[in-house]
């Protein structure tokens, strides 16, 4: 089976590092492959920015489908899961987002989890997110770290305690028992985060790849009766980002 | 006061009709102007060409508050509402959408309204919108005409009847007692189907005047603290669609 | 287009207060003329007096109607909108509240409002009124600033910081992006309090000539097919408060 | 233990049948007294009934508070609960509404249940008493059987089979499996009802009496902190519809 | 009217607690028995607890309905409501759970209510039983004291101290106006807490003793039409816990 | 891998059909394996039957750890998911019930699903585990072919065409774009269906599988902090269902 993983930003270390995350999470008989595009938003930090990462995320399933090679099923490797229901018109096989992931796998480990993201900025997004998949009750906590995302990608920045603090509070004060990283660039942080809560902590990376590779063994493709049918029509060329496939 | 109409797609006719709705719902100070892209999407018909129209909306906001003419107030003229969020980070001026604006003068004429859309597969954005504006309650029906956009400019198809048959059901079996019409190119509609109906039947375009024009005279300008907050960077030109002054 | 606000309490300098900001968010085409029952509730701050407020709007409504002069809209200047749905069925011509016209507004300019009202005990009204209009998950917080509503009219008083405090822990510990006033008498206060807060602050008074005026020129008025037909029967006129006409 | 019934309009039939349905509900212990206005709505069928309504229920509690005799417990006898957050403001002993009332009950012998009104025009205050109470997921069915009020008193009249046919249709279409009757006036169609549809028909005033007493049996009187306080002010009794007590 | 109240755990000086609180809020006609399970938990403070009592409560039963003697109602006097569905479906009469009695009766004498129950770990079922009861909305707090169950028969222990300090911070931090208390132990505490606290504190044992002899006076018994009915084949006595007649 | 599905029920030809249907869905490091009780309730049709479930999989998961043999992840193989807050108190590895997976899995690749179960009275459970997990919004469709569940053992017999008839009205009328199977006995029918109604149609055995693999590899266990902390007494021997090992 091969997963595709589309990180829709421009940071090579960052798809680095998602592939890994995906690769470690994977049945031995998957293959992983994650791309982004050449150009773009360097990181996606606001609703302006999301917009250029759906644009992406459609692109690179669109040129993944005329190439050549078989691909399984795809994976939006980035939390505001932009571009979701698009990339379910346009793929033939099935999409998962990372927030949708981690959210979902949150729910089997607890009754109540929180999420940590990075700007404050963005917590409007993870809310409409949480409302989408239905976890309104399950979710108890919303917080950001106040830490950008590229810091994520510097060892010695703070962000990790930063990110830390805001988990210890959405466990002490509000009550979570799981909590879920709000951005790609942190699935590293599992363990790390892990042992100093002392509760789950779920990288949507990682998640996706049991989700997507469980559709796919179970043979369920999205439907595409009705909302989910292809597009009428593609998305011009011009319109679309460029890539690099890694 | 000056009012800057965006319809995303490229319609010239459309965005012309658009522009007449606009007016005909103003008060007397009020200048109006429609624009649309010279290139991108004919009409809004899938999640794919929403990310389009977001990214077309963007664009026009940049450039209009690059350009130097004053402009008091946004509307959005797509009833998918694409691209409210991030509109609302890079403008400095208030920003309406157009469902946004009808759903909200439906509450305010009935208990329950009911949305009639074009296509069946638009349905799914149109639930999204409700929930995310807070009308699960007041909103009873969703239904769509199965009426491709563009046939709506076309006054020999039968796109009216097909609209005020679905209209009729939501009246009738699902306890409506006011019409949103979703899509802008239905907003010379209004009369005859409230003719027929024999309840209110809410266009967008002439709601978010209402809206958008009210918000300006009482001074309220959106939040620019916390979410929607400029941008950390502006969408690069490259991923601007180019535009169509009228 | 003459619009009429009813200020269901009997407070002559607070009607004013309501006449000049009413005009003040009016368009130039607009006429406001503003009244209050000569008799009644010297201001509306607990259940009973909203049932006074409420056969006070209806009856203004009435006799509104029966003399001779056009009056294309109302507004219920009152922030519990008593009596709304009663005055929907009564009048020929659209109506709002100011607090589901300041609530609306809000919406627009922000995705989490906070409300902050008079008297502790007038929150749970307020709540109501957020679950009717659908903005339960919108409105993140109700807080009373412990005013009574007459001390709003005395310039002296504390009132401004204290409804100035909470309104500040609305926005940083609720997360509120924009703040409603929970009273007619507080329309004075918006421009203060955004310079203090740096976040819209919305005044239903000025927000409700917006919504009703856009009301009117897109030619919408409520349904009068179903729960809004005008009732089998009016109310009696001994039981219709007296008014004062200014 | 002395319960008293408020019957807000001025059918003394209809107060005479609602005071033999409430005795014979009542334990032994208890006894039961029910009044109704001598002036105001012959029936309550609009908004503006209901106002009318429970400007009645908060002159008969000050009355019976100010005249000398023990009252244990209050009942609000009209299906619109009206004046219920006042009632509970003035009065000093429990207050339960028959609407309410049988709301709670319908919910402790069935999973759903659907409510069968008069005019169809009241089906707007239902559902909002319904979501007041929080049974939006218990009532899935809101029917009107086109039966003005006062029709229930004429036996010969058809508003039986038509009561009988929209529970039906609540059962077997809308799948609820209890059924509430929507007015008091149809106090003693329950066990004619129950053997024609097979499942539990709930009627208020007797649901409130055994709510009602029970709360005075625990000794669990209104909050009088916060909302339920007593009133700053009492009702003028200029606003008070004159009485007739029985 | 003889009602039989289960405890489903082994506690006999508890079960002699919850007839004496039963009894207390009895009408005069009203024959009070209660029982418990000779072998099964000791306390129910998992979900695992929560099975035998579910298992033991149907037991009892179908034990009492095949003895001879006539039982008008039936109460599940642990706070988990356990088996209550299954309850149901095996009574020919009514049956109320203390936590559906306990919350019910705490929305007719107040607008927010708290839960304070006993462990932490418990929480999670009584939120579950909030929101099938409907009560999202009405119940603002979801406290517990850290105090097992058990430690409640101690009057030595510290355990009331716990309770009242967490319905002070239900009712001074969560805005609740009154308090239900989280387990069946708890009953005898009332009065004490009211003193303490100024708000209602319900138990739920004297509210089902309301609740279900009111069912009984108004003759409403389960539905058995549909989810209700009799269960196809009874549960087999090997796994039917014994008990203990008092 | 070793990952142990347990059956509640007694039907040996069901629990060596869900074991298929579970292989047939795994990778191929995975091993599984699949008991059921060999004594307690033929099926579970009942909410009687569902206590008798949930004790059966406590007892086999406290003897399957208690065993010496290493078990991954537990699968609850009953689409009421009986036991499953329980399971997760007493596992020390990951526990997904089939009903939570289906459910699940359907929202990643449909907008609305519909449920089709066995008997009409199992909808009530089905419609509570919805709620649970959050998917009211997504879940459009509850239906029940009137099958009972042993009655798909039979080849012969006419279920299939019953179960497919309810799924193209949830499809068609209720507009559902992919169907759950609602009991572990239908896992073979899936392909059929899909092949007839045009839509994915999920069966939870296959799900559960890839969800609680992907949990195991990303290392993701239950939240042992508070509600599912190990329960302070494990369950008496006496109170566990006897088990078959396969």
């Amino acid at each position: 089976m091969h997963l595709r993983l589309i990180n829709p930003n421009t940071s090579v270390p960052m798809t680095e590092q998602i592939e890994v995350a995906a690769w470690r999470a994977s049945a031995p008989d998957i293959e992983i492959s994650a791309v982004c595009p050449s150009e773009g938003a360097a990181s996606i930090e606001s609703h302006t920015e999301e917009i250029l990462a759906a644009a992406a995320v459609v692109a690179e399933i669109e040129r993944a489908q005329s190439a050549g090679r078989r691909i399984d099923g795809f994976v939006i490797a980035c939390f505001g899961d932009p571009g979701l229901d698009a990339a379910r018109e346009v793929a033939s096989v099935p999409v998962v987002g990372i927030a949708e992931a981690a959210m979902h796998a949150a729910t089997l480990v607890g009754r109540h989890f929180g999420v940590v993201t990075t700007l404050p900025r963005t917590l409007g997004r993870a809310e409409d997110l949480v409302r989408r998949y239905g976890f309104e009750t399950a979710c108890v906590s919303l917080r950001a770290a106040d830490v950008p995302v590229l810091a994520l990608e510097d060892p010695s920045s703070e962000a990790v305690d930063a990110i830390a603090a805001e988990a210890l509070r959405a466990v002490e004060e509000d009550r979570a028992d799981a909590i879920v990283l709000g951005c790609a660039g942190m699935a590293g942080l599992c363990r790390t985060l892990e042992a100093r809560l002392g509760v789950p902590v779920l990288d949507g990376v990682a998640a996706s790849v049991g989700l997507v590779s469980g559709l796919v063994r179970m043979g369920a493709g999205t439907s595409k009766r009705g909302e989910y049918a292809y597009p009428p029509r593609s998305m011009p060329t011009s319109a679309m980002p460029r890539n690099r496939v890694r």
